[in-house]
């Protein structure tokens, strides 16, 4: 589908955009465009004119086509862990989007590529990269105290007034226009439909990733989630497709069940209806305990409800939701000996650059449904409506068009 | 070698027992012979005459030839564990014996057999049993608040005023003879050194397990041990074993290096010499960290440095030690993100009384090298001596000869 063209106007050196980029025009010139930004913990997002810098050796700056909203944007907007505010800044790391123009050295892009940003880099070179046991790169995982870029720690957008707007996750995608880390960025086959690839930025990979890498559920194997948001889902998603056969999901809002049950889970427990604690309940449910938990509510009394819902000997608690509070982890050393087991997993431990091409086209092909994640579109404009979707509990992912 | 058989003088339908005894003339009895006594928290044992029931169904009466005592004995000597406290009491699980006779519905074993005791039984039926990922069996896994047998609760050991003696662990191996449920007693090749095999019976085989099933191993890998104890250094073993590149040993106590270095440790750092927090020093040592780390000590801030030693990404951090007290895990949510795992191992994941067999054979091939851990033997009578040794980090294993 050939893109409109229209002329971008110059002003100052500045390319001023409006609707589709040529790059011919904007390469090597700073953009001025329009993000949302965050002036303060649980303010409104304001919709802001910035500039966005071109991109140094191994960066690439790409047009924003879709974003969306991810719980951990959410816990960033309302400051939840304290040393990781920093204002004014561009949030949002769940996207997809097409190549403006490349830095020097970077060699598997071009302006044009079809790429989706991912906050957990690979930079293929380091120990980290080169071992198969993790998938966190040494120079691009999640750093929450990062807020410029990697290579001179400086921030790529900036106010009219020159004023410096901090990055956030290795990739700030509530704007037009962003700079990442090349090895921030998956290069996605052209013929995959753009908007459904903005889920596997984040969310739905971190979910799936979780079931099939992190937790490796088995078929026949019985699974509890606890947080049934778009990671939570993506969890049962995996689960199902891996042939599962229990999955139950915990939430607090009823209303998620709905959706659950048409993604294959089989049973619901909501825990204010209970008379006892949820993991008893679900101990009975399933001869003493799921094989698989995974924790995906950000919540630590949940996180041990969680652990205990599995069964003993040999079950497996996978941690996905972020806890930015100071407090410890619940459990006692001695209930280790009862063969629990609990781990974390980031990005559902994939290796973004190397593995999340073959994961698109997995999704491409139907083995994951990806429909049922979106449940609501809105222009870029109205995003603090789908924040507040978010907040309320209402949408998996909101879709923002730019 | 036959054995001296006198013969036992009989009275009140009870058999004096002096020196070994012949089963034809015990089964069915009450046998009156020596037991070392807890009466209380960090009281001296006494040796006390006492009487021993007759195995009832699925149970084994068996004579102790050896045993030696473990820091698990220690700590439930010193009472450290409240809960947990019972008096009088019978203390000991690591031993070796010949059966004097069996219950009811024993199959698998016969009077005259060697046999070593199982602390953590396996009833080869249950569910975990059945489960090749767990060694906790259903009925006989450690239970801390278990004090009599598993049939009816009750007590097979008594004063000779009839006043009942709390098992311990199963086994309550501190006693010329116990009895033990069958599922927690492996039948050992005739042709085993019998002495040695007391070794297989805890600490031995709960360190060499740990190595080769819980963690596994592997050749090249990076292994760091805190605490040298017989558990420990048994870690070490099986870690050079399957070829470790460096073997790094932490203790307070530096007596223990020299034991450690014939064992195949490559390094040794005693935490009260660093200036540094042990896990740093370890970083340094190993490039980011140690793929294995071993929990040997019982101490929750030396479980937390074990963790802290291990590479990022991939390390896994073993518990061993048993850990009384009601703090709970010193470890941040946050910090299972960086990809660093932790599991208990109870008995090195053996089980029992299927993996026993083939492992004391392993021992007597000298895959494992027995002899370094018994560094002292004594008569019985001298129990409490054997115990001070074990308090003042003098013996790894003492043999008491009954
Ligand atoms: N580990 C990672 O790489 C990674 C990646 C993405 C998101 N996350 C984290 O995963 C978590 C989920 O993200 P999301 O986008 O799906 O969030 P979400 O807000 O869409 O979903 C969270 C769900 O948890 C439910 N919940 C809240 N409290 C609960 C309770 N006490 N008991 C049961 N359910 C409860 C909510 O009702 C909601 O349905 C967040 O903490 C997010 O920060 C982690
Ligand atoms: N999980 C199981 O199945 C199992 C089985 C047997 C023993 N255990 C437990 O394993 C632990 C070790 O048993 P053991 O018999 O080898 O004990 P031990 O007393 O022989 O050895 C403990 C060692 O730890 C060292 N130590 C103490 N404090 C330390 C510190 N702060 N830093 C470094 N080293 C320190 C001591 O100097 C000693 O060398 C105990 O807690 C015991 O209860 C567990
Ligand atoms: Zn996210
Ligand atoms: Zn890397
Ligand atoms: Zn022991
Ligand atoms: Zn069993």
């Amino acid at each position: 589908m050939p893109m409109p063209m229209p002329m971008p106007s110059e002003m100052n050196g500045k390319v001023d955009i409006n609707g589709y980029s040529n790059p011919n025009e904007t390469a090597g010139k700073v953009i001025l465009c329009r993000a949302a930004v965050a002036w303060g913990p649980a303010q409104p997002l304001v919709m802001e004119e910035i500039c966005v810098d071109p991109p140094q050796e191994l960066e690439v700056r790409i047009k924003i086509l879709f974003t969306s909203i991810c719980h951990t944007d959410l816990s960033a907007w309302k400051g939840e862990n304290e040393m990781n505010r920093a204002y004014p800044r561009i949030l949002g790391h769940e996207a997809a989007g097409v190549v403006e123009s490349v830095g020097e050295g970077v060699m598997d892009m071009e302006a044009g590529d079809h790429v989706v940003p991912i906050f957990n880099g690979e930079c293929g070179d380091c120990v980290y990269c080169k071992c198969e046991k993790t998938n966190l790169c040494e120079k691009f995982r999640v750093n929450p105290l990062k807020r410029g870029m990697t290579k001179d720690g400086k921030c790529r957008f900036s106010t009219k007034d020159g004023k410096p707007i901090f990055h956030f996750l290795n990739t700030s995608t509530f704007s037009e226009y962003t700079v990442l880390d090349s090895a921030c960025l998956v290069k996605i086959d052209s013929k995959a439909p753009l908007k459904k690839m903005t889920l596997l930025s984040c969310g739905v990979s971190t979910g799936l990733g979780a079931a099939w890498n992190t937790a490796d559920v088995q078929a026949g194997s019985t699974v509890a989630i606890f947080g049934l948001g778009a990671v939570g889902l993506a969890v049962a998603e995996g689960a199902r497709a891996r042939g599962a056969s229990k999955i139950i999901g915990i939430d607090i809002n009823p209303d998620k069940f709905i959706k659950g049950e048409r993604m294959g889970m089989t049973d619901f427990l909501n825990p204010k209806d209970l008379e006892k604690p949820v993991h008893e309940k679900i101990r009975e449910m399933t001869k003493g305990g799921v094989d698989y938990s995974f924790e995906c509510a950000g919540n630590l009394d949940v996180l041990r409800e969680a652990f205990l819902s599995t069964h003993d000997g040999w079950g497996l608690t996978v941690v996905l939701g972020i806890h930015p509070t100071p407090r410890m982890l619940p459990l006692h050393p001695m209930e280790l000996f009862d063969g629990r087991r609990i781990m974390g997993s980031v990005f559902g431990d994939f290796k973004g650059k190397t593995q999340l091409p073959h994961f698109a086209k997995q999704c491409m092909r139907g083995v994951v449904n990806l429909d049922e994640f979106i449940t609501h579109e809105l222009p870029f404009g109205k995003i603090n409506e789908a924040l507040q979707l978010l907040v309320d509990g209402k949408s998996l992912r909101c879709l923002l068009h730019l």
